[in-house]
């Protein structure tokens, strides 16, 4: 799945994922009115809506970038019926050909986390019949519980051909807290860098890069440069770009000399377009068209950053 | 809710979680036949199983625990029909009185955290009514991120009186990789039990005992009795039990001088009884009553080391 990710990737020539985390904010009025209009005031309303709202995003990006992010949590917060609009996004997104990254930042230890990875990347066996849960090609995972945490991830990876991205070093303000935090002389995200690349070596894809990668904020793109040389055959996933702060030119750090090794993350940044200024001219009708438009910008924005690898 | 918890505690005299994570080689065959033969070899024949697993093993020791704690991978690896299970589990759990701990090791950042602490404490406003997800008394949350991942599910359990339990020294072999490396002459977990102190400061519950717990495992003795000192207001949970190798002599050090301040959780020891030597002659039929056996022992087993503190 790495393989398939860096060929979408080449033929786009956008390393962008689109993080398709819908809100009750974000929603246009117009698609919440209508499923609230015919399902009344439920969970089941904004799980349709949410999925409508995908939807027209993913057909308009769908030839732009090479893959979607569904943060599993905007959905889970409506309970079940919030999780059927993860499931159908996710299913809708591999049929319009994009690879899907499910950001679920699971883990746990041994059996449990196998089951994680059983449900986001493999398969459960009942019976003489087979079937997968939420079918996502990567998903995010915690490094914190160690390699009993992870492997089990990674042993899945083996069979399935599909792939992870190790929390290392999180965007958030705080994410020092911890992970700066220097252990013989070095800060623990490094310690847990290595380890991801440790983790990766026994699972690499015909182009040179491991179905193990990482995930690294792009706030913080001294510590991505450092992350980047401490696992060259690791993709990074980037979030933090757009309504986080992240910058274009502060990507650079985070790729690898063949123009290879990231893929950045923006949300709110695209799926919100409609609501920026400089979008606005579209309207909330025209979300989608929006979010098009925003990821053009983006790709502009990275192309122009790149150019100086 | 942690006073709920401390009042149920010292009703029952069994400072004992019942950790519910059924697995299709745990639930008893007969239990899977009847729902495979209805419905056929599918994840929702499995869920229904489960369900009907988990009704008798809740009502078997209802009397004699405090709580029960449900493992949602366990369930997620099947997928929404799974989740299903789980929903109502937790349901029928607190229906029939106890206190529900969900042991989803969720952790974001922002918004993102906000949203898995709506899922599973919280609640979503939707136009003019209120719904909620999964509806726990507490979740277990993981720190990797740091503050911005762990505040909003305290807000949400500041709304709501209910809790967490965060992640410090996680029961299995290798979480010493991370969570025992030195800084500033310190082992990582301590930082991390420090913050579970400082971000419990602020919401104490009327028995001297904060809203907002800690993870140990029982595997962990020495780590443990270190931890008790570190936030003497902090409730622990503590896994590894039984199955996992801890014993009742180990978990004296996780308690304070006034018999409270853990909850001792043990899963496949007390849901697969059935299947251990000891417990073999009630058979997979009375699977229910092997598990009340079980509890009854680990009960006798906890007192006796607490006689010591």
């Amino acid at each position: 799945m790495i393989d398939r990710l860096i060929e979408k990737i080449e033929k786009t020539g956008a390393p962008i994922v689109v993080g398709l985390d819908p809100t009750m904010k974000l929603i246009p009025p117009q698609i919440l009115k209508k499923h609230m209009d015919e399902r009344g005031e439920c969970p089941e309303a904004v799980a349709d809506a949410m999925t409508e709202y995908n939807r027209g995003l993913i057909d308009a990006v769908a030839d732009l970038v090479p893959a979607v992010k569904p943060q599993i949590a905007m959905y889970e917060a409506f309970g079940l019926a919030g999780l059927t609009a993860f499931a159908e996004t996710v299913r809708y997104a591999k049929e319009k050909g994009l690879v899907v990254i499910g950001d679920v930042k699971r883990g746990d230890i041994g059996s449990t986390s196998e089951a994680y990875a059983q449900a986001h990347l493999g398969k459960c066996v009942i019976g003489e019949k087979t079937f997968r849960g939420f079918e996502e090609d990567f998903a995010t995972v915690n490094p914190y519980l160690g390699s009993d945490g992870v492997k089990p991830f990674v042993k899945v990876c083996a069979e399935e051909k599909k792939g992870i991205f190790v929390l290392v070093k999180t965007s958030n303000p705080s994410s020092g807290e911890f992970q700066d935090r220097e252990i013989d002389g070095r800060p623990l995200y490094q310690l847990v860098g290595e380890k991801v690349a440790e983790w990766g070596e026994e699972l690499m894809g015909s182009r040179g890069y491991s179905y193990v990668g990482a995930v690294a904020g792009a706030t913080w793109p001294h510590q991505g440069k450092q992350i980047r040389q401490l696992m060259p055959k690791s993709y990074i996933l980037v979030p933090g770009y757009g309504a986080q702060g992240g910058k274009g030119a502060d990507l650079v750090h985070f790729f690898n000399k063949d123009g290879l090794g990231a893929i950045i993350n923006s949300s709110r940044g695209i799926i919100g377009a409609y609501q920026q200024e400089k979008y606005a001219s579209y309207g909330a009708e025209a979300y989608a068209d929006a979010a098009r438009a925003a990821v053009i910008d983006m790709k502009e924005d990275i192309a122009q950053a790149l150019s100086n690898l």
